[in-house]
């Protein structure tokens, strides 16, 4: 059953988002979707078990059928393993009007999103987001890849999906640890754009922690809604879409210092929006008072709101100095002027970030 | 000095192709296309002794150089390839300003476009292609990518450089059997969309034989402007753009019996054009004398004009079928209507594939 479709709005590339429950098992809307008569269903060892087989029963009998699963986890999430899904594809003898459909959270759909972009030039991908991180996350704007054991994401393609199936039933098996990294995300939408959808949480975020499913679906559109708003007016990340990094920097800060893995990505984000809105609330842009309701907000969806013990700023200088987001070596961090409003800066001062560190 | 001037039409990804002589020498120019501070100059352990430091003088001074020396050859056209270089490009820290510089031939240009369409999911990328091969088909199209065990070119992107600069002084130092290669490519040109311009190389053939610079030149833009003509009526290949192949499904097929690297690309593409050629005439669309002429053409330049002894009908099929260009099993091959003009087919018989054989 569809509770909310939304279209992204991308010229040629446009697709539309489908969020409900039992969309896993919709025969008719995955096959619309999927046309050819060759499909290869990337998922990892954790997700297959419990819902690839819907999937293929949904997917009905075709010319050829590949089904790749990935060990589960980040460190997987390299080129050696595109590597291992190309064998397989090629070896199975898929053209290019295969359709590579990822089943999983964001590496499978990022990994799996590569692939499609890389293989023969490209060839036709749909997503099927089974955490909430990836349905809010990942199902909107097209950024598809790799890590490096240098860096995360370095390797990768733009590549849009043909269609994304956010089956809201797959959050009953999502570990609780993970609903709440995703939530993470969910609060991100409201802080950087839609100050509305922000006070909705205020009020309805232990319906999210409860489960209810009319809540989630409402969480996911609207946060959907508000990443496509930010890509498309920006598709390839040159200005506006920088805003949805949000606590990321500070983030993939946490992340690499910890060791991929130790902190769940939406954990590292949560800290690190924290860490942003104190730097907004000392220029004065928002009040301390925000700072305390999102401290609070945060807290509701058990996740973290500072940065591991011992982590430093001279440790934050470092690596963020490394970010993809530093240009010309100048720092580059996603602000609030307002609730609802984020803005980048780079002229952050050393003196700025070491009181950030003192406060907290 | 510049001796042509070519310009790409695709819209926001248009770009210049420069064709002269001393170009790899030329500041100015390089510079010109080349504004970030930081360069990834990647070549091969055969074009850098002779080239490389040429360009390093030219680029001058910057943030950051690395240069990258693959090992020469198409064996080393593979995502481990690609891997070494992100290995080399992150650990000298290159941010996404960056360019990438690929100087060699059509393997270079393959794997160096495919890291800069993949790095930070996609970079600046210049090219100076050194076979007169790479010169007349990797500078238009934008086709980037690596082989697999299980099939050529299996593996890429379409990223389209910022620059070509085409220096036919690299011409000098290029084995003879290559110069035969690139001609075959040249020689396409002609046969598919340009009958002015086949007609000069029935003449002016032995010119570019003797390594005369005018006669290169012009054979060399006359290509890059069919191709791109082409290329910018059908940028993603849906169409129009399958009529480059001439030759190319048979020759394929001749390279993957023999191994990669038994026959160059374009000796296997030049017997390939005259199975085309036969194929065209038998169904009495060109004249038997037009066969003779490419044949005799195709020797002037030192091309093999039939296909190795010992490959059956039986092998071209099994082989063919596995080509990205066979949908929904249907063969689809490149036949000329005329000379000047190509046309895709999907309904050649077995029946005429045997007589061909049988015939050649």
């Amino acid at each position: 059953m569809i509770a909310h479709t939304l279209h992204v709005d991308l010229g040629e590339r446009s697709y539309p988002i489908y969020i409900g429950r039992g969309l896993l098992g919709n025969a008719e809307l995955l096959c619309r979707h999927i046309g050819g008569k060759q499909v290869v269903l990337v998922s990892n060892d954790t997700v297959a078990p419990l819902y690839a087989q819907r999937v293929l029963d949904a997917l009905g009998p075709r010319e050829r059928v590949t089904e790749v699963v990935l060990p589960d986890g980040e460190q997987h999430k390299t080129l050696d393993t595109l590597g291992r899904i190309f064998d397989r594809v090629l070896a199975d003898g898929h053209n290019r009007t295969t359709t590579f459909v990822a089943l999983g959270g964001g590496v499978v759909g990022d990994v799996t999103g590569f692939a499609a972009a890389c293989y023969q030039r490209g060839v036709d991908f749909v997503q099927l987001p089974t955490t909430l991180l990836s349905q809010v996350d990942s199902s909107v704007g097209g950024k598809t890849g790799v890590n490096h054991a240098l860096g995360k994401n370095m390797i990768g393609a733009f590549h849009q999906p043909r269609a994304v199936l956010i089956d809201i039933d797959t959050l009953h098996t999502l570990p609780g640890r993970e609903l709440s990294a995703g939530l993470a995300e969910v609060i991100k939408y409201g802080l950087i754009c839609d100050a509305g959808f922000h006070a909705w949480l205020l009020d309805n975020l232990p319906r999210l922690m409860a489960m209810e499913e009319a809540a989630l679906a409402e969480a996911i559109e609207r946060s959907c809604a508000s990443k496509a708003a930010v890509v498309a007016a920006d598709e390839r990340e040159g200005g506006v879409r920088a805003i949805l990094n949000l606590g990321h920097t500070f983030g993939h800060a946490i992340e690499t210092h910890q060791g991929y893995g130790e902190w769940l990505h939406g954990e590292a984000v949560a800290a690190g929006m924290v860490l942003a809105a104190r730097l907004s609330a000392a220029r004065g842009w928002i009040a301390g008072d925000d700072v305390e309701a999102l401290i609070a907000l945060l807290r509701q969806a058990k996740l973290p709101v500072a940065p591991p013990t011992g982590m430093s700023v001279a440790d934050f200088r470092t690596l963020m100095a490394r970010d993809k987001k530093v240009l010309d070596g100048r720092l580059r961090l996603v602000l609030l002027r307002e609730i609802g409003a984020a803005t980048v800066v780079d002229d952050v001062s050393d003196d700025e970030l070491a009181q950030l560190f003192s406060a907290a």
